[in-house]
């Protein structure tokens, strides 16, 4: 039960204790209507409360509460619906017995269907993921815990997977593990009080298994799910679909000098063939593609709303990807090693550490003036090694491709053209 | 689309044409109380069907439905509650204008909680996987559909879970690819006839990849939640929580040899030691967490009946990693390179035939009529290879602790004691 450990435990003892004892939850609560929901007794543990919500056994800790705009009355704009479904909300979900208030920054208003909304669910998927990713990076918790009790239809299975996007990117991006925990309540029956609530599963996201999640997703997709045409609004001039995949592809296999070159666009042309990469300018990307999470719009005709937004699970997956390599910043040996602990399961990162040692023994023999080629530096010729069993052998630097350079302590990496690199990664 | 390729294709093609053009699906469902469901339109690409059931526009394709036993109205016994659910939900879905008739075996009563019955939903969970996992094995099929349309509460959100962790375990015992895909309606309205049904999410289960999604499950949790008097009855004697994340790593890293070891009982004593590790009897093992997945018990107070089954989410995913496990054999070479082939990774893939063409280059130096140790063919003495690095280094077979012996055509290989490497695995 770690989620609960800070029940009775004040924020401010994480400052003047050297453990982190403190553990911060943030409990995210998927809601249908709570029009009528009933005043009665949940349990959890040895606390009972009396509320309307069965998240509100979760004392002291922060909700976040996810509702469709279907509450929405009066569909004028998905802007003003978040106002008034907010609105709606949070009388209806507070207790007179108290518990703790929600506040209006607290309730993720998501372009659900239901009534007179209808389309495609990937928008939920997506909007609910952004949301929930912007709380997580902003609330810096140390466990989340949904509680699916109050969802409806679809609602808690997409945003369960939405959530398990978020804490990947999140834990991935903030180097840090988080605990998943979903609990939900024992059937509501008249004159059977207190309800009991459950953690049905729980589990830990560390950046490794962050990172290996959103790949996961990715390439287990046809890259042209990715397309942007299908993913987000005008942006096919930004990325292709391919770089979806290689970008995916190079982070699960600690290519990460690659996915640095290719966000700060080093060595993009190769002279041999006379082609050039595309850089990926990631910033753009990442904003395109939130865009197409957020800007809610619909189109009305015989009082049904369709939803015309492009946000599709794919377009939180490629987000995903592209928010952790957005973090990537490896130009030479010691960043590599890094990376590789951070985010590489261990046979990865024992590959590439033990090239990172080769590398170190041979330091004398890399200059400092210009990146030489590492055959060079290692006296060898025409190694001719352009093939992925290679690149993956050699912890992502082989001989022929990879160039050194010494400037001050460090041994500067890079790799000669991303063209050749592109092309072992499919 | 490609689950839907086969709506005109009848099943015969495939047996006379030598391309697999031929894509079975098997639709799963899940529905809460069928009795008021309206007939309406529903509507797949162009087909349109009028039925009580989205699931209806999947015409000539399997239907597995997930009913929850709280349907039963006495609760005499699972058992006779299984029968009574069935034969109140297979006329509630059947439409008078037909559609494909459901048969009772294609019905999973499943245990859960609602009205009068509460508890673990870890069973609910378990019992869909088990119960999904044998159809799977029995149809076989190329592809799955989760249609979520009428699931409630937290029932989708487990369903597609437990189906995703049923598919990886079907994908890595039958060595194949399967989509699976998530389906939803467009919201009831009166009067705004057809409801389409779109699909929210879709990607592919590979050998690898669903290895490497059950063995991440286990991972992201501590072993103690794999306690054998935590997941199953009267098990202790048979595993330990230990057992369950040495397999899982040593699966996730291509340590083949030691999981065949390990199931067969080779080589279990260190002799410098005098140490002995436990064979896992696999069998009897996946006996037991079967039955603790299927045997559903409840106790009956005050008219609530509470389930006491060990059925948890941690039995499946424990069960799950030994069905793969199960099917592992690896005791030479050519065995240990197919493996790798259909279960790794492309790092590990890479490392471990590197290390394989490495020995098999040394053929000349390895004996007929014993085992030798690898370091004693290489001509090496005290390399004192013992640590995790190493091993993952060399894919596995490192110098000290591998014995190779030549038999026929083949190379046979074995740990000279699994002890050092259940130390190496934690």
């Amino acid at each position: 039960m770690l989620g609960l450990l800070d029940v009775h435990t004040p924020r401010i003892w994480f400052y003047i204790h050297p453990l982190p004892i403190y553990f911060m939850s943030l409990v995210f609560a998927v809601v249908g209507d709570p029009k009528n929901y009933a005043e009665v007794n949940y349990q959890l543990d040895e606390t009972i409360v009396r509320s309307k919500t069965s998240f509100s056994v979760f004392r002291g800790k922060e909700k976040i509460i996810i509702a469709g705009v279907s509450l929405c009355k009066n569909l004028t704009s998905f802007e003003d619906c978040e106002k008034e479904v907010k609105d709606y909300v949070i009388p209806a979900i507070t207790s007179p017995e108290g518990g703790d208030p929600i506040n209006h920054d607290n309730v993720i208003v998501a372009p659900n269907v239901m009534g007179k909304i209808k389309g495609n669910l990937g928008l939920f998927f997506s909007h609910v993921y952004l949301s929930a990713l912007r709380k997580l990076l902003e609330k810096e918790p140390d466990g989340v815990v949904l509680d699916s009790t109050h969802g409806i239809n679809y609602m808690s299975l997409l945003t369960k997977d939405a959530l398990t996007l978020a804490l990947s990117v999140y834990c991935a991006v903030k180097r840090k593990k988080t605990t998943f925990s979903i609990y939900n309540s024992d059937p509501y029956v008249k004159d059977h009080e207190p309800f009991v609530i459950r953690e049905v599963n729980s589990f830990t996201i560390t950046p490794v298994s962050g990172l290996k999640y959103v790949t996961s997703q990715i390439l287990s997709k046809t890259p042209d799910k990715y397309k942007p045409g299908r993913i987000c609004d005008n942006c096919s001039s930004l990325f292709s679909e391919k770089d979806v995949h290689r970008v995916a592809k190079a982070m699960d296999s600690g290519l990460f000098l690659y996915v640095t070159q290719k966000l700060k666009g080093i060595n993009l042309r190769d002279n041999d063939e006379g082609k050039e990469a595309r850089k990926l300018e990631v910033d753009k990307v990442l904003d395109v593609l939130e865009r197409a999470m957020t800007v809610v719009q619909w189109s009305e005709a015989n009082n049904e709303y369709v939803y015309m937004s492009r946000g599709n699970v794919e377009t939180a997956e490629a987000h995903a990807l592209f928010k952790i390599a957005s973090q990537i910043d490896v130009e030479d040996l010691d960043q590599l090693e890094s990376a590789v602990e951070m985010y590489c399961d261990d046979v990865t990162s024992t590959i590439v550490k033990q090239e990172i040692s080769h590398i170190r023994q041979s330091e004398g023999g890399i200059p400092q003036d210009r990146f030489e080629k590492y055959s060079n530096v290692m006296g060898l010729q025409n190694v001719g090694q352009t093939d992925k069993r290679i690149l993956y052998a050699h912890g992502g630097l082989p001989y022929d491709l990879t160039l050194l350079r010494k400037e001050g302590g460090k041994i500067l990496i890079r790799y000669e053209s991303i063209i050749k690199i592109e092309r072992m990664l499919g």
